[in-house]
């Protein structure tokens, strides 16, 4: 996890991170952490550790979560396909903030490459993702609704969701696969003009999240 | 505009096309265009016009709809420095798929520029775009009640919006100009949990956006 808010967020937020490395450059405020797990590089090895292309000077080491399929404890999202690292961790981001405290991956980008931690903005340590096969994925989500968001479906607008449900948003490309459809018990679409085919996948999945939180 | 699907749908839509060029690569289905305003250019000459790295060999040139700010016939909505292109674009084809058909763009990025196009599939096209200085564009927008977008605002969840209205979105970094922001009559929130500051810009502006549309 790159960059000094991200960091500092991590800390607010109680994320468990095993160590801060800061280049030679950095000159901002200290970390309150402890003093035995910040290392200091020179900037030609920040650089080699870097992903961005003007860097801070501040990363953070985090342990990858646990990510076995467990059942969801609340509102759930299941993400089938999403390919981009931007757009997962962008609806990744939404869901923490949305408060989908569970987020399974079927056949998704990996949720914990830097550029996808730094679009979810930490939330991929503050959700439970849960991270397997469709068989495994299913077994855990066992009982609960499963919503497909797709164009064709009933407008958002008409439709009241169950009390336990998961929505579920397919690949940018494609849309949702057809097996993970045939296990869906409704499916529902933002509304749109004609002239809009389509929304972007994370700014689809944000309206519907909100759409169908219990006020 | 660039791409195979981009184009069938500036077509199919009725947007003023000037022309269309191919590169000798084009292998596809022919358009249904006049003959004489198709070109066929080397692929040397398609690859300085196109901006993808795996160019379909399809492009075409449109002009530049007129910008000069107007008063809304509907749902309106005011960017204030959206500077990312995908940000921008993303908004735009957002606004065209939820019917916010008068779109105002004040500091932002340019709505023309071929990143910003793709973003907006086509959106840029259907909506009808108001680009101007701040005086100018709240002379078009007299008596229009403006809501501003903001974390510290009142929830969207108890929030009614009044008859006509329009949503302010600010810049990715800095929110809300404080120039804007004091002319706003209201400041409205996406609520979010504890461990999430803040929503991308395009994925808040996508949730107001439908949240306060009449159904």
């Amino acid at each position: 996890m790159e960059g000094v808010k991200q960091v500092r967020e991590a800390l607010a937020g109680g994320v468990p991170v095993e160590r801060i490395v800061f280049s030679e450059r950095y000159g901002g405020a200290p970390f309150a952490f402890p003093q035995e797990r910040q290392t200091l590089v020179s900037e030609a090895v920040f650089s080699k550790l870097s992903e961005e292309a003007a860097p801070q000077g501040v990363l953070a080491v985090l342990p990858v979560p646990p990510c076995a399929p467990q059942p969801p404890r609340g509102n759930a999202l299941l993400l089938d396909g999403v390919a981009d690292p931007g757009n997962l961790g962008t609806i990744i981001r939404t869901a923490n903030g949305a408060g989908y405290e569970d987020v399974y991956l079927k056949n998704c980008t990996d949720p914990f490459s830097p550029k996808c931690v730094r679009a979810a903005m930490s939330g991929v340590f503050f959700v439970r993702l849960h991270i397997g096969g469709e068989e495994e994925l299913f077994r855990a989500l066992a009982g609960v609704p499963l919503l497909c968001a797709d164009m064709a479906g009933e407008s958002m607008d008409a439709f009241s969701p169950p009390e336990r449900f998961c929505i579920v948003i397919g690949s940018e490309a494609n849309g949702v696969s057809d097996t993970v459809r045939a296990r869906c018990s409704h499916t529902v679409s933002v509304p749109l003009r004609q002239t809009c085919e389509s929304l972007n996948a994370a700014v689809a999945a944000g309206i519907l999240m909100y759409r169908f939180l219990k006020k």
